[in-house]
């Protein structure tokens, strides 16, 4: 973490675009296999998206952000064809995945790019270029911010729940709320990382437990129904999560789980803690009930790894995120330090 | 449910014993095959138990007692080799899994039947056998009774959420929350069940949603992290478990999971109930610190349905069961009514 952030590849980063192509490692295989895809049009960003190849509310802005690039690129030196093919690559893209807000902040961004280039194809090309770089060194400055800011809340002995994956897979570089810990870990912390595996897609298990085995962060493995019991037995300090999507009143979406967990800590005491960066505020979203859940496919849940483990056509309810009302948030860990109720008014750091 | 209970078996009894053999169906294989062992020695019977091809707590209970039977049909006709054998796989069995009480319960009957026998070989073996249908009988009339009871607390459009199996592959043929949701359907009751998956051995998505598919009952599946959502959406009108041990103050053992279920039903203003036979009461055990929660492999939450789902070794905690302290339950149905609280007096129904 010493000197500045640079978008120099680094060994461990999940994702980086060279050579004309995005590579992402491929989180569906992890942690069996490790493969790294190296994605050339934004009809194989979607779907990488989709099928969460790539995921993490970061990760999925970076990923977008060069999706549109890789639209641009393949449209040759005709000015008039960069734009359409980047428009609609914007487009097809932001119907990927509905809930994290870093995706549309990334796009934002893209579209903002096109539009103030000049009509020249070698220009425009440029600019979108330096604009989907500027979204990842953006995710690597901010996460690095937030992880020191992280740091505050973390006591030299700490133990810590997490749920789903927020570590470098799902931003890069650093990662939100599993970046705080790795941090805390190599800053000689005594960290030990309780970590729910996650269900449907065991991102916990497969990619937060491979995360911390690699980086040598004492950690145990459960299943999300047994953090509940943890919990009694007192051997949780604090609970920290990642988020999708915070609202203006810092009603925060994140992985389905996250509420529940936060109900459990608020009923034994413990403190409840989101941890994204500045990308993730949507301030034209008020509360909860704006906020669009998405439902993915029940085979999520009747399966896993193509093993059936429910009558087949059994039923499902299968919402991949949840939202913890703002008032069981002790605070929310940013760029910009950590952030205290009333959240409606210190959220406003983000109004610009 | 109509005229008196026997023990003729009936098609979709899960245990019947028959021609000398304890006749189970494998609940590992479910619901992908259906398929009966005929288990001959008591050492087979404690590796189904073990394996959980036999699971929940009163047919725990039930194929201890015929195990115990199955070691007395294999000494010949000789008294004193009857009594060795039986008293052999009384311990053997009593060891297979610690935190049910119904197995206790099951042997301590087996124990009481050998002790009273005549000591000649043909007697000993007919009070033994004697003594095993009446587990197995007692088992059928007392969840009879309690699925009456528990339709005292089920409304006529009443939406339930239930946590890991306690339907008849639980316990012969009635069952005990799931027993209740099977009569309040089929007595017309406009019943919804939602079901979490448990893990990690997905009771409820294998063997719940197998269950009620196969008695039509309307249900939903979800995944463990999810209830929390369902009851924030408002679509729980109560949640029901089964028991493995019932404390003398109320404390009550189940399948790892349902304490935080509790929780979450407290802090959202939704009825808990536990249902369970008097056999699963043991007012020996005073409270929570007397019951000896079984932690079981690793592996178990390393893998999915076969499948490795986290790194090779990772560090796991498995505790089967979790208590659920007698506060936060709104009633206890039972085979002698729902009692409710203070427990430590309306449980001493069971104290004779």
């Amino acid at each position: 973490m010493e000197g500045r952030p640079n978008l120099a590849p680094e060994p461990s980063d999940s994702i980086y675009f060279q050579a004309g192509r995005l590579h992402i490692i491929d989180q569906t295989l992890l942690p069996v296999e490790t493969v790294t895809l190296a994605l050339a049009t934004p009809e194989e960003v979607v779907d990488a998206i989709r099928r969460l190849a790539v995921r993490g509310a970061p990760a999925i802005g970076i990923a977008g952000a060069y999706g549109a690039l890789l639209a641009a690129l393949s449209a040759g030196d005709d000015a008039p064809a960069i734009e359409a093919e980047t428009r609609r690559a914007i487009r097809l893209i932001g119907e990927s995945r509905p809930t994290a807000r870093n995706l549309f902040w990334a796009l934002e961004k893209m579209s903002g790019a096109l539009e103030a280039a000049p009509r020249q194809a070698a220009l425009m090309l440029a600019e979108l270029r330096s604009a989907a770089d500027s979204v990842a060194l953006e995710v690597i400055q901010t996460d690095l911010a937030l992880v020191k800011a992280g740091l505050l809340v973390m006591g030299e002995k700490v133990s810590v729940l997490t749920h789903c994956n927020s570590g470098p897979l799902a931003a890069l570089r650093y990662g939100t709320a599993l970046g705080v810990f790795i941090e805390a870990h190599r800053r000689g912390k005594d960290v030990h990382v309780w970590v729910d595996e996650t269900r449907p897609l065991l991102q916990g298990a497969r990619l937060t437990a491979w995360e911390l085995g690699r980086e040598g962060v004492p950690y145990t493995l459960i299943c999300d129904d047994m953090a509940a019991q943890v919990m009694k037995e007192g051997r949780i300090d604090l609970v920290m999560t990642g988020a999708d999507r915070i609202a203006a009143n810092g009603d925060s979406a994140n992985k389905i789980g996250t509420y529940g967990l936060a109900v459990l800590a608020h009923a034994h005491g413990i403190p409840f803690y989101i941890a994204a960066p500045g990308s993730t505020v949507d301030l034209d979203c008020a509360a909860e009930a704006d906020i669009v859940i998405e439902e993915r496919d029940p085979e999520e849940v009747r399966r896993f790894a193509g093993r059936q483990t429910a009558p087949e056509a059994a039923p499902v309810y299968n919402p991949a995120f949840d939202v913890t009302p703002a008032r069981l948030l002790d605070g929310i860990v940013t760029d910009r330090g950590v952030l205290r109720p009333p959240y409606s008014e210190s959220l406003k750091v983000f109004a610009d």
